[in-house]
């Protein structure tokens, strides 16, 4: 930590801010400078609460070094993580990219079987379907909730292709673990700090959505939740931020992909139709995503995306999805170069 | 509605959307421009799905008129919702200002019941608090829990004063609802729908903070949940929004309490300390949300801000408090004017 | 400013490190941390280049604590700038409120001489008025340019009111100079530094609106460099900025008003037209603006704004621009207790 | 144009908009809703002036179906724009695509000889360099101006290589393009309409840079603003714009790309180095940028970034160059193949 004193801060002052810092059990070291005088803070284990100091009026500035996160951090965990998600499917290091494709919302059994045999027959591995549907308005369609997941099991149980829903509240998180392959937290409630908790002690995979204005920081501290109630196995997603510009439905992000690479050993992954908005987008930026090095891909696909009870315009054909994966394909190899 | 055609667009295409206009129940009206054509949507009771339309390749755009909300709105419901929250206490329409404040967390029996019995003696009728606290990291405090929920009651008990606290769970809602005058839906969890669905069947006022990145449109449709779920006592409270300024926590937008009191009819009260995160800034921010004409104020008042668990840099000391207080009162007469 | 090192740094990288701060004649202080070491850098005069730092790769960060500006602080120059407008009227520090109104763009002879002579009666000291305007499409009214000018300053000689235009290009500030009271940049050439140095040499005050998307910190770097240009008249200009929400033309950042009044001795007023965009906001604002501490406001007032040719919407009625003037009249015992 | 009445709006408001609409010699055609009236008008050719209607009380909101561009459009141009830069160079359409590279800033002779020859080598067409330069602080580094220009002058002629540089001022565009190949307007000038119109009567392209925070539409109408003024030859740069994210300088968004693509028959170019700010970002987005279809790549490279004199942190090293100029080659195949 790092304070920084005003440039009219008195000797007195600066005396007063070490003895807090001596107070804490940390040590001072005064950088003092042209214009005005700085202490640095070490002997610290993490983490230091600036509370102490937060209110000393010769104080300009406190910077903080360290981040508020831990566990997700390379600095603890240098190797990245590898999620075993199903029989020989894994995410994360050096695994091959992870498609997963589906319907915003699960609608109807035979919308939710079309969509599965179709994918299974492509060699999709694992099946996105909204039961619970977070809606703007309480007008909209808010999913079929227990019903749709019930029919999301009955899909993977008869096609085998695994599977993934978003879970809105703390109480239906044992439910829906028990349901799927793949617990999802959306943007909404990247800070929902209850549901984060409780998916920290579920036995299944989480993959995190960023939140809507979320910086890369909030989004690695809502997965150190999950990590820190016990659950290691976090997939961060990229699905576009807000941003003044109206021309697509949010602004995909994709610089967070090798930027969170960096800082963190989770494997992360692209949602397109989320962060665009415009399914003549998709592919675009589902190759884009490739190239930055995402770990695997999350899109909307729909049997009949014109009659969609939600997501219809962000949603793709089964044969724009079928041409997107062979341009995938086709980048398998200038993947193996890089 | 009002469906934008591409400039391309054939006579077939015109006659297609105008086809699935009236297979919907419904009557277009077309308004052919110089550059390209509109076809209007007419007969429609409330908002159009838009779904069948979406994908049809010819439709430039989509212009929604009607609204994703309706209780909420000065349309349904023309004259002002005033809310009893105790005796001789209200808020809305042409009540007096009313002033929250307290602590952001419950630390200590010594804290909450000393921060009680200044207010009430200052005549404030409403204290803050919370009990269960969301913070960005799982390594910051994170709350009292149910123990702080019982201090609160206590206080409440033993001075009179009334009680508002922020409620994160839906499984929470009604345990709070028995302790509290007020729920507090937090910024975080604005679109926290099974949240705010549970919230519409509790017996108690809600007062709900805009998200972070929220626009007044979300904004309104997350207060519809509410009162469609039963509660009409909703209170909507501006926290400041999340922008690409860092110099304050986030930016205040003070013009949406006048523009919300012109879209809808229920209060609306703004809680500087976290609009703006300085403290020094707080008694401007505060004066301003009084003459541009919020309902109330929520404050972050601490007795030893210095020591604060949380927020201590945006919490007011006492005597500031007091001196706000003060300040307040001398726009009274000014405020008749209006 | 302070160096940050990865936490995987070896004492061969925090040697490099010094002795590049060496190189620079400057000395290093060492800060070893349980995570990570930092390195203070100490005995620079003013901000420091980071440039000989960024490449090295061990560094994690580099955060600087002096700011990219000097002139304008009041680091610098303790005591408020009062700036000279005209005969008793002045702006800046213990002044009293600076009101300045008048059409967007200037239409007609008729149309500046009613405006001139109302606000004139109405003991309004400073009138605007845009001869060149910014404008978003080609195809839009423009402006009458010179003749505009010309118009301003005949009106300006008649009535004795003070005026104010933008001016746009470095080579037109000599020509505008001659024929105003006051130089105004806009928000869109905020950033324009060839316009800024000239402005800087100009001998008339400038008003310098915020950029759209500028931090306070960036908005006080153009500022200075009217000042490093000689001019030390400088008034900042609030007049909103670009978020997400799109319900007001712009968001209004009234709390950089005591904020940048903290930091600068410059005096700082607010446009509440632009920051709204809305007639019917822009009062609730313009009262705002008072009690937050804004040393002057800028209002769009126009004799007919069904028929402005531009920025109607936001354009006050004569009658509702008296109606505010006697508002905020109604301000002026309460701020005389703050 | 569509107009949206309030609901309570009477059938005598409703004939007022009308009469409003055929003053202006258009035709007004009735949409009765549910909830409230709209009015479509037609007849028009082009943008209409929203000016008579905007103060009409009963009106809730006036929506432009009409863009504030023509020229940019693929409506009034519908085949791609290709532009001839040197012997065999062309950019847009189908041409291979252009790489641009260089420092950002101009410092000596013996780096812009060096990065020339360099560049030269490995077969890029033009190179980059600034030579005046728009630096937040006036205590920056502010090039070498006219001097810069003339040191691109000698190393185009010298080493046949194309350049480009940014114009600042308008009395500056005439010079600049005698020296340069292509002439660039910054990020922070997108809106300097004064410069736009010079631009316009220049005989060189000119590639222009999304401002920081422009919407696509922006964008576009000030591209419209050259085409206008006679020089059909703009080239559409994305550099990242402004958001709440500070991980990275700026946020590139991408998606603008394909979706610019759509509405305009400009070419579209990426810069990643400024969209990211880091340079370990930069080959990643790099390729990103090509595969959503990038006509061109503009790169910060500099013989020794670790002593650039302005934005070394995002500047690559010829090595780091070399390296991403072969992965582009190696993207050749696939991108044949979309």
């Amino acid at each position: 930590m790092l304070i920084v004193m005003h440039h009219w801060a008195t000797e007195q002052d600066v005396e007063e801010v070490k003895r807090t810092i001596v107070a804490q059990g940390l040590k001072p070291v005064a950088i003092p400078g042209a214009e005005r005088t700085a202490i640095g803070v070490i002997g610290n284990q993490g983490w230091i609460d600036d509370a102490p100091f937060r209110t000393i009026k010769s104080i300009l500035e406190i910077i903080h070094v360290t981040k508020p996160y831990k566990l997700v951090s390379r600095d603890f965990h240098p190797s990245d993580t590898v999620i075993k998600l199903g029989d020989g499917v894994r995410i994360g290091g050096k695994s091959p990219l992870l498609m997963i494709a589906g319907p915003c919302a699960i609608e109807s059994r035979e919308q939710i079987f079309r969509t599965a045999r179709f994918l299974k027959k492509l060699g999709v591995p694992m099946m996105r379907g909204g039961a619970y549907k977070p809606r703007t308005s309480p007008h909209s369609f808010q999913g079929l909730r227990e019903k749709g997941l019930e029919l999301l099991d009955e899909a993977r149980k008869e096609t085998g292709i695994l599977v993934v829903t978003e879970v809105m509240s703390p109480e239906h998180v044992e439910l829906v673990a028990q349901k799927v392959d793949v617990l999802q937290i959306g943007a909404r409630n990247m800070q929902n700090y209850d549901l984060l908790n409780e998916a920290g002690k579920a036995k299944k995979p989480v993959i995190l959505k960023r939140g809507l204005s979320a910086t890369v920081e909030e989004w690695l501290a809502s997965a150190e939740y999950v990590l820190l109630g016990g659950n290691p196995e976090v997939i961060l997603c990229e699905r576009g931020i807000r941003t003044f510009e109206t021309a697509t439905r949010n602004t995909a992000d994709l610089a967070v992909v090798p930027l969170v690479k960096t800082i963190s050993h989770l494997p992360v992954i692209v949602d397109p139709s989320h962060a665009t908005g415009r399914r003549d987008l998709v592919p675009h930026m589902s190759l884009a995503a490739v190239v930055v090095g995402a770990h695997g891909l999350m899109l909307e696909v729909h049997p009949d995306p014109e009659h969609a009870l939600s997501d219809g315009p962000q949603s793709l054909h089964f044969k724009e999805f079928e041409k997107l994966l062979r341009r995938i394909e086709g980048l398998k190899d200038f993947m193996k170069t890089l």
